[in-house]
């Protein structure tokens, strides 16, 4: 090594020793007959001291002619330093230097590498290289690769066995884009990038694996959201001969491992909620819960909230079928006293915001216009202050008398200086709005600690949602999920009201895995994909090795992806998952670092058999 | 679990204890009153025994009717066998079962599921997912997981971190060629996928990243033989700070660490050799050195092999110019005789097999149509048999007395009984055929042991190899590797002379991983990008990215990468790496399991923007 020693470890007793460092030039102080260096790497930084007398004139000059972020190899004694610094290390010691060596010099950065850069999202990005250099960034790939290495001890301990599944598939219609690769070797045709290993670790329980598992990379080829990637990970994972049960207690057990092993908390067992329960009382089938603040409902004619359709699309008629859900009664505080609004809405319910009462003018008119924003899409907003002194205050005193407003404040189980706020209008559109508000509240509360971690199940999701504008059905999670067989009878009768053995781990109000007990029979499979529209043809084409595989024997099996990017930024109590890529890419899926994608040459694409159309 | 127990964990100590196991039909041996069943999964196979009068007759006649590979969930009590089978771990004991329910019935398997199948490799590749259900297929897997394991516990101790590079990636002609993959999102561009993450682990160095490794998944589109795979699998790694000699601990300390903890082998330093050595000792930068027979020139006139040529083209006319490489001494023990194929050859050169001078006329015979097979293009071979009795016979005995063979015998170091083979010709082609010869004896004589395994460090590889038909240099590792500094002056006035700091680690013969210390200034990097005939411009265009990093303090470094797919194999002891990829692709890039490359849909096409040409 060119270097005895890291600039992190030189402490008190290392005093009086020859010392080699290297690393970069972090900071110069330059007092004249005086002269400091911090040295850094990833493991620290140490001080390096030039004082004249001491060191002869041409050091002493050499020193001054550095920049920052020179790489640089130095000898020098360690000694200890008249005014310490407590905050750092290596902050008892420096190093009196006797030579140094410019191993590279460096340009002037295009940001300050520090924690607290002046570089913007663009810049950082093309000088990326650059960005990790800083201990926040780097620190965040330090997290995940510890994570790895952690969620690999636990399955391993367990008995699984990580395998490797291919990266050229087969490009198939259902689920997102596909990214495809043209073969050369075979003209005209085409591979894909997996969106999942799905296929691959079912057929691993086929042949007997048992439990596999295995952190890999996946690819959709999606508009780009500001958190999502076109290639992202996943511990992906699968294990045949179980229940529901079984994967639940081993998974929730890899999460327990994780916080324990990498951030030294010890969480309890994890609570578990039905989809329906989940949407009914927080209106979001991945509810945030280090917050209470339940929905309450003043009035619910529908009653069934787990006949989801298809993102964005809202369609009241598949609500009409029978309410196979438990618990929900239909309620209605609210009718007959003339307020069109909420005698219209199938769907009155609110939260009682403690202790905001007092909340002024302003600050109501700003969650009025909260939920009113398109994206959220209310109407309006009703609200009832609890006042200290017993009174009740709300926005509807024209329809509503105080006794009135008392049953909804008893409903909700508001006191005396609480605030309720309460949505109206289409049962699915209402929840989604007042969730939205919801978080709103616990942020403006204070309630959103991203150092205090809530874990849940959500159990029990529908197998299936409805596509108004494809007028079919989809999976909700995928075709190879297992429908709960005392709702098998309902596949092809009503299938809203199939329940699927589908779960979701959820934490912070973040979904961080999810997965399902898949279906490992032919004719279950077969009537899955007739229910999804596919003829049987198009189904044997695109699945038949897999409906095949399962004629040879297959094992009941059940499995649970971890999107491991958001995992990790969850544990780095981030928001995005960018900072945890160590080479992401932007909105329109570019690597400005590189430039890519980029024109390929015409004879790439004569060997390959393609053309560019103009 | 709907197991109580694996079918591989059942002992005497667990006799009367009532179980359940899961498993598929192994084989049912029926005796008419008496039947038993081999239920078998992952963890082993227990004996399931079905008597007449223990069982009542619905279910010794459900047992009847199960086929192989049907997937049951049986219950039952242990009891001791009275016939015990040593050879299987749980052969003391057998299950008298009680219920039987069929998970899933089976098809008949299109070949055994056995050690040795009857299948045939078209039809093992067609269902994969059965081939591997074999026990040894599957136990490959279990090796490959170990390793995988173990690999990463090594690095992560050595103060590794992992970091995951990106798959979607740029284009770079220099190398082999890459898979592209258009981008949606930014019509008439494309990604390709990684042929290395060579660019973005020296980024990572320039970050401070100074210590990285990942198992990563890599990608050439190339002309598949029978060992090649389109995407496959490398421990990639790279370290800052350091020289080759700290590489060469390292690395070696991870292959020690792989053999003792998968194979329990301890094994001694690795040895070292120069390229140049290599090829003049076995004609081979990956000589499998479990055995010695070396090399012995009677005439060289060359006397240099370290210029090497792109593989498969020869080009006398390179080596003429001035021998660098220290040692090798002019030697002529065979001219002026007479013998023209001796006279004009400027290599003539022999191995020594000990122990063959009874070699009968037919098996030489044989060895002479082994050199002369076009693959390896001998024109003929010359031996000696240095007899028991002290005389000396050989094929060319017209044209050298015994005094000259004795000559020839000394320089070898042939004992009575053993057999001189000497091959001679141009020098390149000479060494190849001889390397093959060599270790066509080497596997005649068991001196190829797959339990034995020799490992070699070749060091001071050439920096550049000249491709007549391109008419220029290329990189013999990459254009990233170092040339020696001593080499540097070199670089422009006598490339093939010019040797790198580049090193392969090789097993048995075989190359599992290679590397080199990095070019990390910006100046010698367009330098290198100059030689290689790169345009100033091309060379930024494809890699300005990279020297700009340089430019901005990037730290000396170096790495490796090893062949992981080719390192399970040989801890493995086969010869085929297919064997130890779960899903690997036919030698046209198939997948015939999934039936993929396949065609994708006119809408994908066009959401491309791209046309298949006819």
């Amino acid at each position: 090594m060119l270097r005895s020693h890291t600039c992190g470890e030189l402490r008190i007793t290392h005093v009086d020793q020859t010392v080699r460092l290297c690393g970069w030039v972090q900071k110069i102080r330059d007092k004249g007959h005086m002269l400091w260096i911090d040295l850094r790497d990833r493991y620290g930084v140490t001080q390096l001291i030039f004082e004249e007398g001491f060191v002869d004139a041409g050091l002493l000059a050499l020193a001054r002619s550095l920049g920052r972020e020179f790489v640089l190899k130095t000898e020098g004694k360690v000694v200890e330093r008249v005014a310490k610094n407590d905050k750092m290390p290596t902050g008892d010691v420096e190093i009196r230097v006797t030579s140094v060596e410019i191993l590279n010099p460096a340009k002037l950065p295009p940001f300050l590498i520090e924690d607290d850069t002046d570089g913007g999202d663009d810049l950082r990005m093309k000088y990326r290289y650059l960005d990790l250099r800083r201990n926040v960034v780097r620190k965040n790939l330090e997290l995940r690769h510890r994570m790895a290495q952690q969620t690999r001890a636990y399955l391993d301990g367990q008995g699984f066995i990580e395998v490797e599944t291919p990266v050229l598939i087969k490009s198939t219609p259902e689920g997102a884009r596909d990214f495809v690769v043209p073969s050369r070797m075979n003209p005209g045709e085409f591979y894909a990038l997996p969106q999942s290993p799905q296929t691959f670790k079912q057929l691993l329980m086929v042949s007997g694996f048992d439990r596999y598992f295995q952190i890999v990379k996946c690819f959709r080829d999606e508009d780009l959201r500001a958190d999502r990637q076109p290639e992202f990970t996943q511990i992906d994972c699968e294990m045949s001969f179980i229940t529901q049960e079984d994967i639940l207690q081993m998974f929730e057990g890899l999460v327990r491992h994780l916080f324990r092993q990498v951030k030294g908390i010890e969480l309890g067992p994890v609570p578990r909620m039905t989809y329906a329960d989940a949407m009914r009382q927080y209106g979001n089938d991945k509810p945030d819960t280090r917050f209470e603040m339940r929905f309450v409902a003043l009035k619910d004619l529908t009653a069934s909230a787990d006949r989801p359709v298809r993102e964005g699309i809202a369609s009241p008629s598949l609500r009409e079928g029978g309410d196979t859900s438990a618990g929900a009664g239909e309620v209605d505080l609210v009718g007959g006293k003339g307020f069109g609004v909420f005698d219209e809405a199938s769907l009155v319910v609110g939260i009682c915001a403690k202790g905001c009462a007092d909340y002024t003018r302003k600050q109501v008119d700003e969650l009025t216009d909260f939920v009113r924003r398109p994206q959220i899409g209310a109407k309006g907003l009703v609200y009832v202050r609890c006042n200290p002194d017993g009174t009740l205050k709300s926005s509807v005193d024209k329809f509503y008398s105080e006794a009135d407003l008392r049953k909804w404040a008893a409903a909700m189980g508001a006191q005396p200086g609480d605030l309720l706020l309460i949505l109206a209008g289409e049962a699915g559109k209402t929840r989604k709005a007042l969730s939205e508000l919801r978080l709103e509240m616990g942020e403006r509360l204070g309630l959103r600690d991203k150092n205090v971690y809530a874990t849940l199940w959500v159990l029990d999701f529908p197998l299936l949602e409805y596509g108004e504008a494809e007028q079919r059905w989809f999976a909700m999670h995928h075709p190879f999920t297992s429908p709960k067989p005392e709702d098998i009878s309902l596949l092809e009768l009503d299938p809203g009201a199939v329940r699927a053995n589908a779960y979701d781990i959820v934490i912070n109000g973040v979904e961080v895995g999810g997965g399902s007990i898949r279906i490992y029979r032919r004719d279950l499979q077969e009537t899955m994909f007739s229910v999804l529209g596919f003829t049987p043809e198009e189904a044997q084409r695109q699945f038949g090795f897999l409906m095949e595989a399962f004629e040879f024997g297959a094992p009941p099996h059940g499995g649970i992806a971890f999107g491991f990017d958001r995992l990790c930024s969850l544990f780095g109590g981030a928001d995005s998952i960018r900072d945890f890529i160590a080479f992401p890419k932007n909105n329109s899926g570019r690597d400005v670092m590189i430039d890519t994608p980029s024109e390929i040459s015409g004879a790439q694409l004569e060997e390959l058999k393609i053309s560019v159309r103009k």
